[in-house]
């Protein structure tokens, strides 16, 4: 039998549940009860990502099919409200970060550390698994990361892009003096071009459609910026160690690939289209590393160096905020308006 | 002014040039004269390989165009006959595989290791430089390879492409256990089974339209074959770690990619159309590495104890001989009969 | 309430316990019942370790001390006789070798896929935990490995030291062509020439005082021994790319790694004294690298794959056996005889 | 013949010659003609290394023995005064960093991209290659690095001691979120300070006997330093990723790798004393990995970016300045002067 939740906790909470696409409901649920080595986590922000508004308008992401109702949202920060049986790694009241997928820990990519590729994952808000779109979640405690005070719940939800952009870097092994080529410059280009810089790229270029988003990378660090409605990003002459490719267009990919430079790298971290063009011969005469990134793995102490030292500004990609009840217009945010870049959603009551 | 050359070497030798597209000319030429640090070297045996055919039928491959006479052949071997000024590596009479490029030395590739990527490499047969289906050539000591007593001349011209197998199975990081796919029976597929086996991979499945080759796959240590015509590699359920794509046909390596399992290599190393298809779902779902083969670096010293061994059989590959008057024969053999494997051209008079 | 063992299963087993040193009792003990996702094991062979001989004689290994009885044995294999509550990837009556170390999967070493560091592992024989000298043993099913038909549970269980072995050439980085010195030719050693040979290596010399374990490192694959009793590997100019130190003795490390040539790698596999004097201006000028193994992680696969291929010949070690009544003599086999290699104990009854 | 110099390069210039154990002169030598693909560089700025102080002290290092005399200076920044024959890749003005080492281009070690380790190296100042300490040196084209506005001639000489710090830092695989131990506060340390910060290192803790030189470090970025006349390392509990080992002293070094956490890198890059005793069990118990390192391949692009973007501060090492007449005050500055860091020598007058 757990132990009873403490006092303050409440027995029911609201929670954003996706029935049907376009059918997103508040509903009350019972806070769940974090059993053993789990902790229960009260949710103050959670980020709303490209993922959960393709899941609220197809109710599906390729193979993965919301067949019963489930809850949105992976990218949540907040605080410990209590432990499960055996929990020991933190107090409550700590500012967590909350990595949303938990491995199984014993199959083959689990035992080489790649526990992105675990075939047994149970990630928030990939069906059928409940995610954070809601007051409390339960959860590992080795996946709840404790943030230093220079980070808010705000922050601390935005950890879970940032960790993309961080694999995307590592993958692509962004370094002191690296030359990147940042292809699209929404939420996943500015934290890759972000990044990038963190990790001592001493040329960022970025290309995009949206003028505003390429003010804003280069706010944020991009050395230069193309804007492909106007110009051509093989007419800069410019040959990058590593693409970051976030834009999803396979064209876009295509032409960023022909850039790279010999011994290059080109990480496709945007999705779309069923195939890339893959450009052989100069992939072959350059001997040029194309990989695709899934997740992330051991990157939220990265992640966090990178946003408490102010190296990575996530509070600039902030642009809209919601309450639960309003979390239907967050998911329809972005396709109402270009300037946003990360709406958030923070469950709490005042 | 250089030393002279040994009384036993001729001053002209016999040379098969190319004039044009299907063009081909045995022509008489001054021997070279080794520079200092050079040793020449008679050539007894020469491979022919596809980028030869393909010069000789089409004066060109890609930007690489046959603009004045040039001597075709880039995978000699031979005895070392004389020694340049500085020259101390090898005695007259070593027999010896060669490399046939010779990188800069300083740029930034060479200077990383990678002086396959060298854009200033001289390499034997690309033009303008002349190769080596000729009598003599001429060779900076530290890319004429001595090999041991178990190597015959033939065989140390065959290190050239085995050292492509031997670089594709690197890129790919096949070792003890792993699972290869080999996409292609020709020449390079059949040294790639062959290496494949030799790093330790348990399962090698190749596939092919023709039966002669999988049966000559399946004798040189293919674990099993499938015939493309009549079966589909997807309905086999194979799931390799690496790919090594020898075929050159776009739609073959689409389907070898989506085969290859979580965390997997798909390694480029056949040559055929502007792009490949790259399925991008499953480069990203499964985070598989994609890269291409440029020729080889520092691959002669394991290629050298893969033949001396017999772990590798070269020997086995070749298919045919010609006299060097024959060359344009041995360059027109794969056209007429598929049976081909590795024709050999030995320009020496018994 | 756990389900019942099958019919076959007795209630209770004898096990080998160590209650002090040199106090070993065969006792009775009831057979474990596996936990959820465990399969109960019936144990035919189990290695006897120099781990297991030194707590035998010491009751304790370094910081690690056997304060309450404790059974010895770490190396087992065996026929898998019962599943526990979600196990699914064995059938009863298949032949695994266990992997004796379960990692806790979650902590920071484990995540990198390091889980040897994990420092929450519970491993067979070290204290508290019970070990495998006895008839039946509880394990994680993903670390019960069925292994072929090639196999015998007396190979399946000296896959653990082959996994020694497997996991030095890997930190070593041995490969194709690679020139390799294993300094001691003990039962580690041994495994270590085999599978250096096993991944390609050209050349593999062995030191030792013991001339018939010279011998049998020869007849394993050792292509030049050296008695270091009458000779000194210095005077013999080898300069291998990769030392396997198997002996402990810290002035062989010292010598040894002054062989090792440029870029090249020194394995610290032998375990005895605290410190090795390190050849400081050596490890400097030619960027040696050192690096200590701490059991293994992820090899079982390919031990498997060697065996299986006969590139390593695991039989060829063993130098006697026992039954579980005799594993006192088992445990001393060695200190009593110099040509002993590998003691195995065959717990179960003809 | 080669071309003429320019009129504005005289004939002969002064240099600063050891001739035995403390016998330094100032001696008029001619100006050295640049070879084909050399260039001529005027000297404007050489750091003083505590190499060239061993060699003023000594006359030798280990085996390197000085037997004739021999210029010494192995750090010099300056700019381009004459071009050889083909040079191309400068024009004349350009304001250059040496890389004083010029490896063959061809050995093994070469062409593995690891020419620092090339055993036949051309390099300045160690015996019998002439060094920098004069008004103008010759060198290739290739390794005359050219350097942005924001470096100066000193800084573009303080590239070569940086080089060490960031080839010590790849060795050590620091990277964001890196906890890091620098042992040892001199001109070596302090570089390696800066460049593990500008790695991404979060927590660099630095211990030396020197306040001064700690009061430095923490200015250039450590997060904690320890005096180790009055505090003890292992009492502080700090268990870093990566040491960077610059005290060059063996009990440090000892006490230091046993601080280092599971699966952590020793650096070894201070020299000193015949052997280092590694502390076998940790060592093997946490799998550390130990190297040492031999100067420095390819590292001015990223020195050059680290010095650029002012993420470390070479000018902050300056400690002194001397002219070409006062280069024996420069040798003997730090045995006078504890606050010495780094002195430099400029030689051309005013």
């Amino acid at each position: 039998m757990p132990a009873p939740l403490p006092a303050h906790v409440p027995a029911t909470m609201r929670a954003a549940v996706l029935h049907a696409p376009k059918d997103l409901r508040i509903e009350e649920r019972p806070v769940p009860v974090p059993g053993p080595g789990q902790v229960l986590v009260r949710v103050e922000a959670v980020g709303i990502c490209g993922s959960d508004v393709h899941y609220y308008e197809h109710g599906r992401i390729g193979d993965f099919v919301v067949r019963a109702p489930m809850v949105l949202g992976h990218e949540p920060g907040g605080t410990v409200a209590a432990l499960g049986p055996g929990a020991c790694l933190h107090r409550p009241g700590q500012l967590v970060s909350l990595e949303p997928g938990i491995p199984c820990g014993t199959c083959t990519q689990c035992r080489h550390g790649r526990y992105n590729l675990c075939p047994d994952v149970s990630f928030y808000a990939t069906p059928p698994v409940d995610g954070a779109l809601c007051e409390y979640v339960v959860i590992d405690e080795h996946f709840a990361h404790p943030v230093p005070d220079a980070l808010t719940a705000e922050t601390a939800a935005l950890l879970e892009p940032l960790s993309v952009g961080v694999w995307a870097a590592r993958k692509g092994r962004v370094g002191t003096g690296s030359r990147v080529l940042v292809t699209g410059a929404g939420p996943i280009g500015l934290v890759a071009v972000q990044t990038a810089r963190a990790f001592g790229a001493t040329e960022v270029v970025v290309t995009d459609i949206a003028p505003e988003r390429l003010a804003l990378a280069r706010e944020l660090g991009a050395t230069d910026t193309v804007d492909v409605r106007t110009a051509r990003l093989a007419d800069t002459g410019y040959v990058p160690d590593v693409l970051l490719e976030c834009s999803g267009v396979p064209a876009v990919a295509d032409e960023a690939i022909r850039a790279v430079g010999r011994a290059g790298r080109a990480v496709l971290v945007g999705m779309g289209g069923d195939t890339v063009p893959l450009p052989l011969a100069h992939v072959q005469n350059f001997e040029i590393e194309v990989t695709g990134t899934f997740r992330y793995a051991n990157t939220w102490p990265a992640a966090i160096a990178l946003a408490a030292s102010g190296d990575v500004r996530l509070d600039r990609l902030v642009s809209h905020r919601y309450g639960l009840e309003q979390a239907e217009q967050a998911l329809t945010a972005a396709a109402r308006d270009r300037t946003t870049i990360k709406p958030l959603v923070c469950p709490l009551p005042g």
